[in-house]
């Protein structure tokens, strides 16, 4: 394995990805102040909301009043989730850079979600796209189940492509492959986005691991070396998968700046600032989250020789 | 990233390097009951127990019985943990297949885990190797904190290969290397393995990786793509370690054989017959054990559509 040089994107999702998944509603302010402090971390995008009905997600019904608040960083992007039409028209009264759109590439997973078929989806957000094409903002779509589907299984690649290809006609600039419920594996993700630089090298491709299985570095890695470069990730590994209760969320910021770091990929991140964020969300969500290099410290942060520790030969 | 092909030797640890980091008792026909199971699940080898004092470590104060109790598949090779003469001579009193002798790589981690310096430490293996290489046991060492130590940070590959060098002149059938407390990372074990099987390709080489901050699975890739095929694993991820409290612990058989069959290596391990195992853990040792497939699931076990679910907008 070779050394890694190449910069790597970093996108933070934890305020919408992450804090969607929660019972207890996160104050407003406590929103505006992590962001503030995420804004100085080195991210190249924040996801910072969704316009999604309050009452669908009553978590982000301070949509407008986050993305009015905050710091807004010159270099980073601040993306935030729109559903439809309405959330279109919120979302560019506030100036946001992009909006991520969503639909799944799997039928049943997409019927479930978002309580419409795949064409209908479609045609949602092509009228989506169309509002917002005349504006400065960009128009991300991410693909839900890209790696399979919780209820149906695989995905085949044709499928995923093809969905890639409407959205590509349609003059997006960006796609997020999403491994929803953490299906993906990494000679699967290393054929996926092989195939999706083959043919789509001019859209901006990101991919959104979720470490349900314990395989989202191990996919990280494979995605980089097929040829991606930009991930998703939350701070803490924040985000659930309600097809797996007890089962871990997305990839954890902390652990995969960590590693990438470490390998010689150049993320930008200050990673000494996010682990300090990070430390303050179980405060915020009241529980422990998954994130592993927040309860075990960086490799090298070194430890004086356990006090209590008996002659336990361990290895 | 190609698809595996080789076959990967699985090697169970969590009955001995697992419990051994549990506070309370597991009983002795549990322990019998759990390896005997273990046993038709298609390891290569099987680490039972340690002849240790009883007084350092009670949970293994059965030792005999449960070696000498089992029922031995003819396939599968019974290792037992072997600290001294003493522990050798009762080991070989049980016909054990091979006796694990253990040592660090690291002066501080030596003395606060073993209580001697290494070349204390070295001596008295010396002596253990010579009582054992008459009978037909066969001899393999440990070598704790090979890609890093919680005390003093980096072990030089110079300083590791001259540990393996020194146990090589003495005959050796194995090596083992141990990421003991998950300081590997994935470049530094490509670098290690490559330089190990350079040198040393007539040993066994066996890769001990733990998951403290969440690259076991990542490591055990870069192992594989460098020439390792020989992997120690502990059912549920069992096992801990006392520098980073609340950290995960060895690397989870059931994670580990679920990412390596998707990928095309051959494990022989039946996943299935393992989660079966795996899933009476939390009732043996008392609490949630660590292994994400286990609460997740494999990747294609599918669901029906959660009733409760709603408009999530997850992606």
């Amino acid at each position: 394995m070779q050394r890694g040089e190449k910069k790597i994107y970093m996108q933070e999702v934890v305020t919408r990805d992450g804090f969607q998944n929660e019972r207890e509603f996160v104050g407003t302010d406590k929103k505006i102040e992590l962001i503030n402090k995420l804004s100085q971390c080195g991210y190249s995008k924040i996801e910072v909301t969704s316009f999604t009905s309050p009452k669908a997600i009553p978590m982000l019904r301070d949509a407008e009043q986050v993305m009015k608040s905050i710091t807004r960083h010159p270099d980073i992007e601040y993306t935030v989730l729109v559903p439809n039409l309405r959330g279109a028209e919120r979302a560019l009264l506030c100036d946001v850079d992009e909006a991520n759109l969503v639909m799944s590439t799997s039928e049943s997973h997409n019927q479930t979600n978002l309580r419409m078929t795949r064409e209908e989806s479609f045609r949602g957000l092509s009228e989506v796209i169309k509002e917002i094409q005349p504006t400065r903002t960009a128009v991300n779509v991410s693909l839900s189940t890209a790696f399979g589907c919780p209820m149906e299984g695989d995905v085949t690649l044709k499928t995923l492509l093809s969905w890639v290809e409407r959205f590509a006609e349609h003059g997006v600039r960006g796609i997020t492959l999403c491994d929803t419920t953490g299906m993906a594996y990494p000679t699967q993700v290393s054929e996926v986005v092989t195939e999706f630089k083959d043919r789509f090298g001019d859209l901006q491709l990101t991919v959104h691991l979720h470490n349900t299985r314990g395989m989202a570095l191990t996919n990280a890695l494979a995605a980089i070396q097929a040829g991606a470069d930009r991930f998703d990730s939350a701070l803490g590994g924040l985000g659930g998968c309600p097809y797996a209760p007890g089962a871990t969320g997305n990839v954890s910021t902390e652990d995969l700046v960590h590693m990438l770091e470490l390998m010689g990929y150049r993320t930008g991140i200050d990673l000494e600032q996010v682990l300090d964020a990070a430390a303050q969300l179980p405060a915020l969500v009241h529980h422990d989250v998954p994130s592993q290099v927040l309860k075990a410290g960086r490799r090298l942060d070194l430890h004086d020789a356990p006090s209590s520790i008996k002659e336990c030969l361990g290895n």
